[in-house]
């Protein structure tokens, strides 16, 4: 399989180019959360899976809902279904989803003790059903766009480890890393070296590109973000494999509400940033000059709205990055599950459109 | 009772000074949510008012739970029990407090027809129990410390009013902003106006200085927290009387997650910015100058920490304002409620202590 994919030739290479900051013919796009439940087909094989787990968990259904969007939308990505919880699953955490409460962790860590006996899991042994699932959705895409992998940040992920589930003031996290930091510092170092061991594993399955999610960075302070989120992400980059028969791969990183550190961000030696949409696009290129490719940043809210209105935010967007390459699309978050996939077929076409004319002549 | 109020000379004018970035002996301190429930007295009045929404509206007891932490702890100011929701209640949207859920709107406004029927309400009419626990607690307090009177900002009452409680993605109502901008728009101008004259008429009764919440600015883009928040909190400082009784009435605006927009926020005339713990305050003082005093902004999760390390933060924030007048501490949002109390006394003392250098000569 490995042969099959490695020649066979991409016929839509605008992500990769754009993440180079190389030139392209028009705006590449992709959509957070792409493949899931705004999508009619994605809720037929959710119905099929039986559980979300169970649909993270069987190669074959997560290959096909990761198709899906490809299939539907001029889509210039696939990015690999999965979901961001599986290292701590690997670790022995115990994942479940509860229906409408998001993801929650059997056997959260709650005291030094469980914190010192986390190990790296074995990306191909303990996470083979994601690698599985690139191989396979890697063979079938067949060129037609570049697969994405991905991972949660080290710091994201200690937020669901230690709290067990989602939050909204983070206390438990918080506490430790306020009043036991040298114990959240190495349930971060493994996690980060557990990262690095899966995203590689990821491009030796097939992904072209990775990308970094740290969802909850935007909720610690300077002084904080850069010690326990920037660090462990940056210790992911160094330990990264960024060339990969031939070709380099370049990681993306994500910090939602991470505005006020793209600089810091781009000095990681990561080659693109993806911004929320709290960011102005030409301010944030502006801060990053040209380190580093730029992704996003359209509110996933403006999809609520009418085409007209759709098109005018997105033709905005575009304005603010302006002329010359590095500039991928997206939005500035996961796309709500109770946006019209129409609306989306409208952003996807317009920015392909809108886009031409920043990169003529 | 206004008369008894208007002689009785302020014994702990700090708070006031610095708000009007004047000399002080020592930064003042109040904390955020200070009346609340990681005090067990207060749970004792909360137990007895039988309801949130009852001892919001029971003038003795709201007054009651505003005196017991200024009993408890050498705070610098006392704010007023109360919700931010009084004013979306006032207007008949129907407020309820779900336990362990937060606020509920019975009727959310889901149509234009419905934000079309919106009226000012009266403040001192239809809001009149939140004046009686104003004057009350400002004679209560008799010139100890000054009294706050506070408000949420438009754009957060909107959030509320629209979604009917709180939300994650704020779907509803910036599908509103995004799809009928025009709807909003009217919404926001009605609640301006309202928490225009609630404020004023919270001055008239006893406020000595006022604060305008705006939770929930920060999940807006630039441009729509400029058209949907800012400009809405411009309406209101330009309708508050500033002159109360021959003394100025200082305003603070504060944007949880606004950090990037903290110049504009100085610029529409408030006297000081409320700073959430993600921005660093020298790099706000840099920022806004002179124009402002600043508030802030300690991570509320410190408090879980040991009193060393409340100590060691709180100098980092003491030493990052650095020398001079015009600073304020508190945390960066509300006290948690599973904050133990003795940690708060720390946090008070501390900052009392750490900073009279910062003051000196």
């Amino acid at each position: 399989m490995h042969i099959v994919t490695a020649t066979t030739k991409l016929k839509n290479d605008r992500l990769l180019r754009a993440l180079r900051r190389e030139p392209v013919d028009a705006t590449p796009i992709w959509i957070m959360r792409q493949a899931g439940r705004y999508l009619p087909e994605y809720r037929a094989t959710r119905e099929r899976a039986g559980s979300f787990l169970k649909l993270c968990k069987t190669p074959e259904l997560a290959c096909e809902v990761t198709l899906q969007p490809i299939a539907r939308f001029d889509l210039d990505a696939a990015i690999i279904f999965s979901d961001i919880l599986t290292i701590p699953d690997a670790m022995g955490l115990g994942l479940n989803f509860v229906e409408d409460e998001g993801p929650r962790l059997e056997r959260p860590l709650r005291d030094v003790a469980s914190i010192k006996r986390l190990r790296v899991p074995d990306a191909e042994q303990e996470l083979g059903y994601v690698m599985a699932a690139l191989r396979m959705t890697r063979r079938e895409l067949g060129g037609k766009v570049p697969l994405i992998g991905f991972s949660g940040s080290p710091w994201t992920l200690a937020t669901y480890m230690v709290e067990g589930g989602g939050s909204k003031t983070f206390s438990k996290v918080k506490g430790l890393l306020y009043d036991q930091p040298e114990a959240l510092q190495h349930l971060l170092d493994v996690t980060a070296d557990s990262v690095a061991g899966y995203l590689n594993a990821q491009v030796a399955a097939g992904a072209q590109a990775v990308m970094i999610f740290d969802t909850w960075g935007g909720v610690l302070s300077t002084e904080a973000y850069h010690a326990f989120s920037l660090a462990p992400m940056q210790r992911i980059v160094d330990q990264l494999h960024r060339q990969h028969q031939g070709k380099h791969v370049p990681v993306t990183l994500f910090t939602k509400g991470g505005g006020a550190w793209l600089e810091a961000m781009a000095n990681t030696g990561c080659d693109a940033l993806g911004l929320d949409w709290t960011v102005e696009v030409n301010t944030a290129r502006r801060q990053v000059g040209n380190r580093v490719a730029l992704q996003g940043n359209l509110d996933p809210c403006v999809l609520y709205a009418n085409p007209d209105r759709i098109k005018a935010q997105a033709a905005k967007i575009l304005a603010g990055f302006g002329r010359g390459p590095g500039h991928i699309f997206n939005l500035g978050h996961g796309i709500h599950p109770d946006i019209n996939p129409d609306h989306v077929k409208v952003l996807v076409d317009s920015v392909h459109d809108l886009s031409r004319p920043y990169h003529a002549g």
